[in-house]
């Protein structure tokens, strides 16, 4: 789309990269916690920008944002289009993950009125609330009550670490709104977010357009071994809990890396977590507690790793007299994108002579939610070096046009 | 010496184990930290069976707790023969450990007035300050001031974890005294205590007479890594501070393994504490710092698993793209016990026609220290399970009934 600019659209990224700015020596960073002032400030900015732009603004209960334009092709009725992504970020963020597919679907609304292009359908401008989960719940807190798997009840009842809850917050800085906007009642969705990998940079592309969105389970594995004195207890002796559960961190990378190999290239599987007792220099660990990630594009490759997982677990126990208890609390399946989107996307990267790259997504995004109730799609543009959840964080102003121009285009080309 | 009294020892070690008691389905424990009221009631109690065992006592400067016989036959010039151990506990720790080399030393005082045994030196029967360094420093607070390892000034200035000095809480029980023991002035040194291990029990050995105490390195490694998201960040893009490190725990592991068949069988390695960062399931890990104790008999053998410890650092920096660094902030040399302590112990076992095994001590004591400075000799009593520093710590009162009648044989042994 011809009519996107770079100005308009650096412009609000910049002004939005000035609320809860932190100070670094290199590059821009900003802490944007969900319900504080600076998300608040960043809201009330993003609500006159809409206004601006000649779109009526709503806010529901738990705080999503929707800017809604009308064209005057469009029938009021239909289902909308609807484009967007969050303003919140972890602390210490960068300013691009999130705000850019907010303030990209603003731009490429505007981008479609300059060119007077003819659209049959409204089209929805949105900010989920708290997609990063850094203050209230786990994440993807907005997309999930938009699409029906968490109540406003429940939502709003949520509590940080200091015991303020999330209508308390909400109220205070004036984003507790009535209803729940339903996606379910959307045509389609599209969300631009910065790739958070050097895939597109590796491939000199200017974007990516997603087939799938990694499912994710996360399991917990116990190793209870017997504490003992460093000093006085042989070698031959121990239950070392935690040499046993090194063991199991390297199964899990080995197991992953050997799926990449001969199996789903797509496999990932991470010990992030390990958590050791009575973790003193001079005793022999008497228990760990490993929390595991593993994710893929199919439910298969997932379930075939936490086999691998059980499989290790059971040989370590056989090995070295250990016991280890794995529980799974949280699965979440994979996440294809809508044909209709991704040949969407694909046309207007085409028509527009970008170069795009069709790849996964192996992090979760509010289009995983909705995905389970109306056709989506997820766009990618370049992050440099892979950086993200840092002020180093950083996508060229050029990239970010040419990402918004696909977006632009695909809302157009989808709209059928 | 056959006037020593089982009844008289359990009377003062079951009377000590009411200080600091914890309620516990299984066995008996406390939890005795210096300088607090449970320590002060188990030091009064020690104080009065002192003095009624007609023994002049005295404070210093740090608490240690001196009571001296000097026997009618005695030159009361002469270096005395010294035996002892310590009152704190670990908390819930055991109700032998530390208390019986104690009340050992005090009974075994007993048996030789009962006995009239004719003693050319003056005896002292000694507790030391902090022997687990739970409260205040690292351990062996009160043997390390008796032998110079340790200023008074130095030792008085420590604090606990709330910010209270050591001065303070010493003053506060009134056993803030005056002076410092000197232990090099001792013309030998005996401490009995539990073997903390299994190798008396498997054996059938009633007593444990001590070879070397191990000497101990402690290594920190820092292995630096890269945190990433675990889900964007393929296998291959990985720099996993987690699974590097974890190379390095087998590494301790096996490199142990490797010394106890093929080179010093005494040799222990463990890696005790390892800390993760960022520590969340769904992150690579960043960095990780793993706590590393290495023991052995010899310096070589010691020298020889701190070496592969480095190599085994720059094998997984090459093979992974971290950095590992290590730094070693803790040694202790090993100590070899006087021949003239271990054969003092070894003839009085054999004229009391207790089964007797020579071994090492891994664990670290108060003798560890006095051996610096003048002869000493350590004496192991079985432990049952090899369990300590545990409620369920116990040894049979005829088996510390046997290592006492020992300790006062080798007493009179060695005043030669």
């Amino acid at each position: 789309m011809d009519t996107v600019s770079t100005t308009r659209l650096r412009t609000d990224i910049e002004a939005n990269a000035e609320f809860g700015r932190v100070d670094v020596d290199d590059g821009r960073g900003r802490t944007v916690l969900a319900g504080t002032d600076a998300n608040r400030d960043a809201r009330d900015y993003f609500v006159t920008r809409l206004q601006a732009a000649d779109m009526d603004v709503t806010i529901d209960a738990v705080g999503n944002v929707v800017g809604r334009w009308v064209p005057a092709s469009a029938d009021p009725d239909a289902a909308p289009i609807a484009s967007g992504s969050h303003l919140d970020s972890v602390p210490h963020g960068g300013i691009f993950d999130g705000p850019l597919g907010v303030y990209a679907a603003l731009e490429a609304v505007r981008a479609l009125q300059d060119a007077a292009v003819e659209l049959a359908r409204p089209v929805h401008v949105v900010c989920f609330t708290e997609e990063e989960g850094q203050r209230f719940g786990n994440g993807l807190v907005g997309s999930s009550v938009a699409t029906g798997r968490s109540s406003v009840a429940e939502t709003l009842s949520y509590t940080d670490e200091s015991g303020v809850t999330f209508e308390e917050e909400f109220e205070r800085i004036g984003y507790r709104g009535t209803g729940s906007i339903d996606a379910s009642e959307w045509s389609a969705w599209i969300e631009l977010h910065v790739e958070q990998g050097t895939r597109l940079e590796d491939a000199g592309a200017a974007v990516g357009i997603v087939s799938d969105i990694a499912g994710i389970t996360h399991c917990y594995a116990d190793v209870i071994g017997h504490a003992d004195h460093a000093g006085s207890t042989p070698m031959a002796d121990r239950t070392d809990a935690l040499a046993a559960a090194s063991e199991l961190v390297l199964d899990v990378e080995s197991d992953a890396r050997r799926s990449v190999t001969d199996g789903s290239q797509t496999a990932v599987g991470t010990v992030g977590s390990l958590d050791v007792s009575p973790n003193a220099t001079n005793v022999i660990p008497g228990d760990a507690r490993l929390g595991i990630d593993i994710r893929d594009v199919d439910d298969a490759s997932i379930e075939s790793l936490v086999s691998d997982l059980e499989a290790s677990a059971r040989r370590i126990e056989a090995d070295r007299d250990v016991e280890v208890r794995i529980e799974r609390p949280y699965m979440v399946p994979p996440a294809p994108m809508a044909e209709r989107c991704r040949s969407g996307l694909r046309t207007a990267a085409e028509t527009a002579d970008i170069p795009a790259l069709e790849l996964h997504s192996g992090a979760a995004h509010d289009t995983m939610n909705v995905a389970r109730v109306t056709d989506a799609g997820l766009l990618f543009a370049p992050s440099a070096d892979g950086i993200s959840h840092n002020p180093l964080e950083w996508t060229d102003w050029s990239d970010c046009a040419a990402a918004t121009a696909v977006l632009a285009g695909a809302i157009k080309n989808i709209e059928t």
